[in-house]
C-alpha cells in the first residue's frame, strides 16, 4: 500500500535501568521496539508521542521495505500520521514505541529471560497502564525529550494518554484522548475475561509455556479475536457489511446447507479474523494486554472519584468519541470530560456522528480528521 | 422453591409416524417431553402452548417432586404462569415441550439412533425453527386440540410463536411475542458463530460424537454460555450488579493481585455460570438450536420482504420487548409490528422500560405482568 511517508524502520532500545512495576516486581532491563517519523526540532517542542491500543505497535506510519521481512507493510495509523496528514511529520517528531510486554520485538512473554535461558511465558510480569507509560517515559529522556507538545491514543491508547498527563503532568502539553474511557465497565471486562477464558482453558496453552511445547493456543486466540471484532463494530455497520448475506461459490443455490460451516458471510468475516490474529499475535500478551485495561482506574485511589483522580492533570485536552461505539460509548468519554471540567481544564469534546462503532477511531472520517488536524495545526502554532 | 402450581410431573410422548424436515432428512420416530398444567374444557378451547427458548424444557412451572430424581426444581417461567398467574392455570391448560432435538428427554443428539445403536451426535439432523413447530403440531393433536387459544414465548420462544402463526394460521388465536425478533442480525449471529467455535473447536467435541469419547466438551460449553450471558443482561444491570467490584475473601485488601484468576466479581459470575452450564447441557444441542436461530427467517422465500411473509397470518398479536435488551432491541420488535400493521393484524404492543436487558422476560415486572394477565385475561372471556 502507498504511504505519504515512505519507507521507514523501527530501532530497537535497550534499557538496563531496572524498571520497577505497579505489581512490585521490577524488570532488569528490556528492548523496546521504536519507530519515529519527521524531525525532532533544535528546542525539541515538537514531539508527538502515538500510544497503541490492543494488537498494534510502533509501527504507526509509513510503510516497511520490501528486505525488511515485512514488505510492505503499513502503519496502523497511516491515515493520520504523515506529510500533509492530520498529525503532520513536517511539523512533528512522531514516536510511535510497541508497548513493554507486547509481542512485536518489545520485551514480553516471549521474550527469553536472562535468569532461565528460555521464553519467560507465564513468568513475566503483569503489566498495568501505568507501567506502559513509565516504560515510554524513558524513550523521551534517551531523545532528550522533555516535555511533549502532545500524546495521543486511541481506545488503550487514549488510556495511556490519560495516564500520561496524570503521571508526568509536567511532561504533556496536550493529551488527545479518542475512542477511550477513563476505565472499563463490568460489560468491558466481562469481554475481556470471556476472551481470556479461551486462551486459559486451550489445552495447548501449556499454563503458558506453550513456547517449550512447540505450539500456540491458537483455538483460544481465534475465539478471543472473533469476540473482539464483534465488539469493535456497531451493530448497524454488521448489518449493512453483511446483512443475512450467505457466503456462496458463484452459481450455488441460496438455500440453507444445514451445517456449521460457514454459511452466512459475517460467520466467514469472523473466523478469517480469528485465523489472522491467531497466526501472528502472542497467546501471553494477549491476556497481559487485556488484564492491563481491566486494572486501568486513575479514580482507584480516590475511592471512585474520578474529579479528584484528575486534579493533578495540566495539559490541554481533545475528548473524541464515536457515536456507534458501544465498546467505549461515548457516555464514557462524557465521564472524561466531566471530571476534567470539574476541575477547569481546558478541554474540547467531540462526539462523532459515524457509523462504524469503536473502529471508527482508525478509519478516515473527514469531521473526525478536521478535528484533529486543526488541534495539531495550534499545537504547531504554539511552539514555533 | 414455592410455586403456587405445586408438583408436577413431565410425561414421555412417542411419535412414530416419520417427521419430514425442512432440511430434506426425515426423522422416522422420536419422543417428547411435555408438562401440563390446568385442566383441558371440553371444548379443548382453553389450550395455550409456551415455547421455550435456549436452555430450558418442558418444565415451564410448579416444581418436581422429592422423588424425581430433580427435587424441587422450579419451571423456568413459574412467575408466569400458575393458579392465579399471568398465564391462570384456573381458566387454562398450559402446554410446554422441550423440543426436538433438546437434552432434556426429546429426542435429539444424546438418544440412541435405533439405526446404529449408537447416540445420534453428529448424525443429528440440524432442525429449524419450523420443525419445532411441526413437531409440537402433533403433540397438539393428540391432546385434541385443533386450535390454542394462544402460543406464547419469549426469545426464542417467540420466534416459535410467530411460525405458529404463519405455519398453523387457522390454529393459533393469539400470538404472543416477547423479547424476539422476526429473524438475528449480523450481530446475532455473529455472536452465535463465535459460540459454536468454541464448541467446534474444543479438543474433545471430536467432530461430535464426543459421547464415545466419554468426554464432553466443557472448555467450549463455557465459553459458549459466558458469551451469552453478556448478551442477556443489559450494559447498566452489569454495572449495577457487579460494577468493578473486586471478588475478595473477607478481609482482604482491595488491591490488584496481578493475575488471571477471578478478581472482578463479574468474572465469577461469569465463571460459576459457564461451569454450571457445561455441567448439564449437551454441546449438540447448543449448537443444533443456535443454527436454528440462524435459520429462522420469514421473509427469506419473500425475497426479505416481511410484510409479504407476514400475510398469511390470521393470529391476533401482542408484541413485547424491553427498552434495555441489546440481545433483541425493541427496534426488531418493532419490525415485527409494522409488518403485521402493514398486514392490518389486530396487534398490541408494549416498549417495556425495564433494567434487566433480554433476561427481563424471564423477570418478574409488575407491568410487564399486567399487561400478559389482562391479554389472557380478555382471551378467557372470549371462550368462556
Amino acid at each position: 500500500m502507498a504511504s505519504t511517508l515512505g519507507i521507514v524502520s523501527p530501532i530497537q532500545m535497550h534499557f538496563d535501568t531496572p524498571l520497577m512495576l505497579q505489581s512490585g516486581e521490577v524488570l532488569p532491563a528490556y528492548d523496546l521496539m521504536v519507530e519515529t517519523y519527521g524531525t525532532l526540532n533544535a528546542a525539541r517542542s515538537n514531539a508527538v508521542l502515538v500510544c497503541h491500543a490492543l494488537n498494534a505497535s510502533h509501527h504507526v506510519a509509513g510503510v516497511y521495505a520490501d528486505a525488511s521481512g515485512k514488505a510492505g507493510e503499513l502503519g496502523w495509523w497511516d491515515n493520520m500520521v504523515g506529510p500533509g496528514k492530520p498529525l503532520d511529520t513536517d511539523r512533528f517528531f512522531v514516536i510511535g514505541i510497541n508497548n513493554l510486554g507486547s509481542c512485536f520485538g518489545s520485551t514480553g512473554p516471549m521474550s527469553i529471560d536472562p535468569a532461565t535461558g528460555k521464553p519467560f511465558g507465564a513468568r513475566f510480569p503483569l503489566l498495568t497502564v501505568e507501567d506502559w507509560v513509565d516504560a515510554q517515559a524513558r524513550v523521551a529522556d534517551r531523545f532528550g525529550i522533555e516535555r511533549f507538545a502532545a500524546v495521543m491514543g486511541g481506545s488503550l491508547g487514549g488510556m495511556q494518554a490519560v495516564a500520561w498527563s496524570l503521571r508526568y503532568p509536567e511532561r504533556v502539553g496536550d493529551c488527545l484522548v479518542i475512542a477511550s474511557t477513563p476505565r472499563l465497565s463490568a460489560q468491558n471486562i466481562a469481554f475481556n475475561e470471556v476472551a481470556r477464558s479461551a486462551i486459559l482453558s486451550d489445552p495447548e496453552f501449556h499454563g503458558g509455556d506453550y513456547y517449550a511445547h512447540g505450539v500456540v493456543p491458537r483455538r483460544g486466540l481465534r475465539v478471543a479475536r472473533m469476540i473482539g471484532h464483534i465488539t469493535y463494530l456497531s451493530d448497524d455497520d454488521m448489518a449493512s457489511k453483511f446483512g443475512r448475506a450467505l457466503r456462496r461459490a458463484d452459481g450455488a443455490l441460496d438455500a440453507w446447507r444445514f451445517s456449521f460451516d460457514v454459511e452466512f458471510e459475517v460467520e466467514s468475516y469472523l473466523r478469517y479474523q480469528g485465523d489472522k490474529f491467531a497466526g501472528y499475535f502472542d497467546a501471553n500478551t494477549y491476556l497481559l494486554i487485556t488484564r492491563a485495561l481491566d486494572y486501568f482506574d486513575p479514580a482507584k485511589s480516590f475511592d471512585g472519584d474520578l474529579t479528584a483522580a484528575l486534579a493533578t492533570s495540566q495539559a490541554r485536552f481533545l475528548v473524541a468519541s464515536f457515536m456507534t461505539d458501544w465498546r467505549f460509548a461515548p457516555a464514557r468519554s462524557r465521564e472524561l470530560v466531566k471530571a476534567l471540567l470539574d476541575n477547569k481544564r481546558d478541554v474540547t469534546y467531540a462526539e462523532i456522528d459515524a457509523p462504524h462503532g469503536h473502529d471508527a477511531f482508525l478509519l478516515d472520517d473527514a469531521r473526525y480528521h478536521a478535528l484533529i488536524r486543526a488541534r495539531y495545526a495550534r499545537i504547531a502554532e504554539e511552539i514555533a
